[in-house]
């Protein structure tokens, strides 16, 4: 994907062809008003005021043959400044305008831009003339409040790109579609992973069967590594006393990302965003000597945040997910060595899933806004820097981020570059000094003294439902033979003939530990045999004659167009191969 | 254990120690008052007001030595009746009494029992004597609000027990340090299982690393049962819409048991107390023919409940549990197969685990109180006789309880006897008209038309968590092989010399799939043998110079005496054996 933000070229094209879609909906609606027209991370956009009308697709339509016109016109796009006593008096009958130019500083000059019949406030810089606009492509509209706040008047927001050339114009649009191939809403729906409903609640996904063999299977590898390192899981309640958020500070901090408070019987609770102060409540239960750190307590936590409703998008963002969270209680010479295993075990899943394209990121305190954070400057100088000694001493490549930290310290994020090419954080390490400090953890160490260990918060997978979101959007759901809901679909030939040696092949199958469907309607073949390729099944097995004769099976893999056949014992053998290779 | 509220002599036996218990106290505390001593489940207690005094356990010998004389002296115990009025008058300047004689009836006659130079108001019957009350023994004591209201004084509250004989007297109180030991969270805390915390929350349990390795197995363990049988995993939000139970009648019928509801941004959520609304949403999300149904629907559902901090107990009833939990929509014709069904998948579990004493209760409406239930007469009564149908046909035995239906349709309970002869309530078959018909669910029958599926609603393990108080207190915490948290305890000799082959006899068992500890502290060979006693783990292996040099391992099954030498592989080999059985 272009970057409208910070390619100042495409920036400055992006915005002088807002200006010119502003001036064809000028030419169709003559009462259209006009509030702000920025460049986004999309493209560009307008807010406008079109009186009663509301936009419909056939109206974006009409405004692009219009800007053809305006483009082919081809008008010079001329600056020019006026006082801001002469810019008030000019639109003193358009409220937008007032708005805009009373919040302006007293004194200054105002520029304006003229192309042909249209005249609009703007900082510039734009284009020479509206014909270096022309390669460009309506893509959206929208109600958006004037402002942002839901008590005003509804304007009509359109979005838009414009490219330098037709080339690249096309290169985009057909990005634009890939991406709307890959979303994960669209995919999920298709192979039935998840739904939401309106009367479960907006952001509360339901996962379907599906969805739900994915995320155990995801939460089954992950469990498996994490015994492998030493880690132990554990399990806490999703409800807790606000009791405990007094003490962690999320209450102080983090309360407009939480469901509200449940009063009764002079008891408080609530929905927890984070499973983090419980493992501090579990470490403190217990008496720990110096030897038995670090203790790295795990679990497969459900959490809830409650986001925005304009904010959710599908499983990626939403108000119940499920987070692969682990918190490490360690001894300060420990911090290193620890946070080596867990970017060796990072790195470890990656490789099994494949992913190349990654980058590290040292996300630090924002120095301009310290009251943000918890905790003295000392303590996050401290560990800023031993979070990139750590990079620095295992070379792995990485870049730094101000203002990325979390409130409570500075983390590494690891970002995968996505399938159309977004950077997606699934991965952090984050080195704490200030939970530890609040529920007053200790351990005895070798001198016999009470000592403060540091905890480390960390995630590889991330949350499970963001993980599922990614990998359907890089795979197009088709999914590795391992991860894959269904991996083998079978088709008798002829039901009455065929059915009871496929219920036979599926019986071992499914001994042999894999998830089987027999698709044993009547339907005819051909449509059972696309239907598992709509479904994108890693292996059709068809079971005829020859088959049934033979104790074969004849296998099709998804995605191939050769059958091959081979007996039932080799192709158990060559499932368990596929199933081995973890990658995407 | 004996039945205090059922059998009439041994109810009669324990209310006239409750009076002699009363006794005793007015001999050594003049001043004390009495409110009322009912004989209970545990057998019987009295509720007092000492003015300043506070009991405490030497307190209760004192009364007990004190009652030992009063049951020697053996005075007659003799009943009189007076009137009301004449009872106000002689118990006027005791707010207690009055409270009791105001409630009676006008014009009743008012029994009164006196022993010796004791004399209380009461109904009786009585023993004769006090002699009969000598085979006694006071359990507890406890403050208790006067009327239960927390506005109210805190009284004294004694319980005791009374028996025929000594014989039966000591028999209970064997039976009460049986059931102290099994007591679950006792073992649950010993064990490492789970921890409560007051700042989490009461009734909140936090599963340590042992618990949840428990929890993980059993789920494992039911839902690959479950998938054998054609169930349907999925996953659905702990918080949801109000609007949800609106629909489902929850909130009109359940809102004293939930949670408070959350409101924000206009929209109203509240925490589950049970996933079949969800369920039903996903059900009704896609079209179903005749011949997808039935369509059993499970999940291992987290649920919450608010039950009042009173009631909480340990893991067996919380505020936050997890529930084996499906829903089976079917056609009305596939109802007597689907149960039946159910019921050999109830029987195939409890042979898994080795229970053998168990009850099938058929639980119906209470007809006297139709208005607590959903739906109609015809209704109930044809579900209910369904379910009979299907038990007798079966020829599983079954007993018939009213009153103990669901609020939306009758069920069978399945209660399996305790190892200190409590009925536990684990499995549920339970039929549902009313909530297909809430949610207007439909299928299309062959004919086309549109009809109402029924659903059944059941679990099998019931709650997990209650499922493992069960286990907990049926095996004093020794688990069988498959479900211990640490399977194999390794104990290397000399750390030095041995902990090499002990890290590699580690990795092949890990390899081999079973959860191992190596021990290797640097403490008493001694020691660390205990503690494999003290943690009840099942194996514990122990290797020095022998089993380094042949390869062997020397292992001692907890319970057993015998140390025997085997090679590695036979070991192993060993192990799964003992882990294919799942019994008790």
């Amino acid at each position: 994907m272009r970057d409208f933000l910070n390619e100042t070229e495409l920036n400055t094209l992006n915005h002088s062809c807002a200006h010119v879609m502003a001036q064809a909906v000028k030419h169709i609606w003559p009462q259209a008003r006009f509030w702000v027209g920025p460049v986004v991370e999309e493209g560009f956009y307008y807010d406008m005021d079109l009186g009663d009308v509301t936009l419909n697709d056939a109206d974006l339509e009409k405004i692009e043959k219009e800007m053809k016109k305006i483009c082919k016109d081809g008008k010079k796009i001329v600056r020019h400044e006026i006082s801001r006593e002469e810019a008030l008096e000019q639109f003193h009958d358009d409220p937008y305008k007032v708005d805009l130019i009373t919040r302006m500083e007293e004194g200054v000059q105002i520029s304006m831009y003229t192309q042909g019949d249209f005249t609009d406030l703007c900082r510039g810089p734009h284009v020479e003339s509206t014909k270096m606009c022309r390669n460009f492509k309506l893509i959206k509209h929208s109600g958006a409040y004037w402002k942002g706040d839901k008590n005003n008047k509804v304007l009509q927001r359109v979005y838009g790109v414009c490219f330098p050339t037709d080339e690249e114009l096309q290169e985009h649009l057909q990005l634009l579609e890939e991406a709307k191939q890959r979303d994960h809403r669209k995919l999920g729906k298709e192979m039935q992973m998840f739904m939401f409903s309106d009367i479960v609640g907006s952001g509360l996904p339901m996962w379907l069967p599906n969805g739900f063999t994915v995320r155990r299977l995801l939460s089954d590898y992950i469990m498996n590594k994490e015994l492998d390192q030493g880690y132990i899981h554990v399990m806490t309640p999703s409800v807790v006393s606000t009791k405990l958020y007094k003490i962690s500070g999320h209450l102080a901090h983090y309360k407009d990302d939480m469901f509200p408070i449940m009063e009764r019987d002079d008891e408080e609770f609530c929905l927890r965003p984070m499973n983090c102060p419980e493992h501090m409540i579990m470490f403190r239960s217990t008496l720990h000597s110096y030897r038995d750190l670090p203790v790295r307590i795990a679990e497969i936590a459900n959490d809830f945040r409650f986001e925005a409703s304009g904010a959710l998008t599908g499983i990626e963002r939403s108000r119940a997910f499920t987070q692969n969270d682990s918190h490490i209680f360690c001894r300060p010479d420990q911090i290193a060595q620890e946070i080596k295993a867990v970017t060796n075990l990072i790195l470890d899943v990656y490789k099994d899933f494949g992913f190349k394209e990654y980058q590290f990121r040292l996300s630090l305190r924002d120095p301009e806004n310290t009251e943000k954070y918890f905790g003295n400057d000392e303590l996050w100088e401290k560990s800023e820097a031993q979070l990139r000694e750590v990079l620095k001493e295992m070379d792995v490549p990485f870049y730094e981020a101000l203002g990325e930290a979390a409130f409570y310290g500075p983390k590494i994020d690891v970002q995968v570059r996505s399938a159309i090419g977004h950077d997606v954080t699934l991965s952090t390490i984050q080195l704490d000094y200030q939970l530890p400090e609040r529920f007053e953890l200790e351990y005895v160490d070798s001198d016999g003294q009470k000592k403060r260990p540091v905890v480390i918060h960390r995630a590889i997978l991330g949350s499970l439902d963001r993980f599922v979101a990614f990998l359907l959007e890089e795979t197009k759901g088709v999914f590795p033979a391992w991860l894959a809901p269904t991996q083998v679909h079978l088709i008798p030939v002829n039901i009455e003939a065929h059915d009871e040696y496929a219920k036979k092949v599926e019986l071992d199958l499914r001994k042999a530990g894999f998830r089987v469907h027999d698709d044993n309607r009547n339907e005819k073949l051909g449509y059972r045999i696309r239907e598992a390729q709509t479904k994108k099944i890693p292996f059709s097995l068809v079971l005829g004659d020859k088959e049934k004769e033979n104790g074969t099976v004849t296998y099709r893999r998804y995605g191939q167009k050769d059958q091959i056949t081979v007996s039932e014992q080799e192709f158990i053998d060559l499932l368990k191969e596929a199933c081995s290779d973890r990658s995407l």
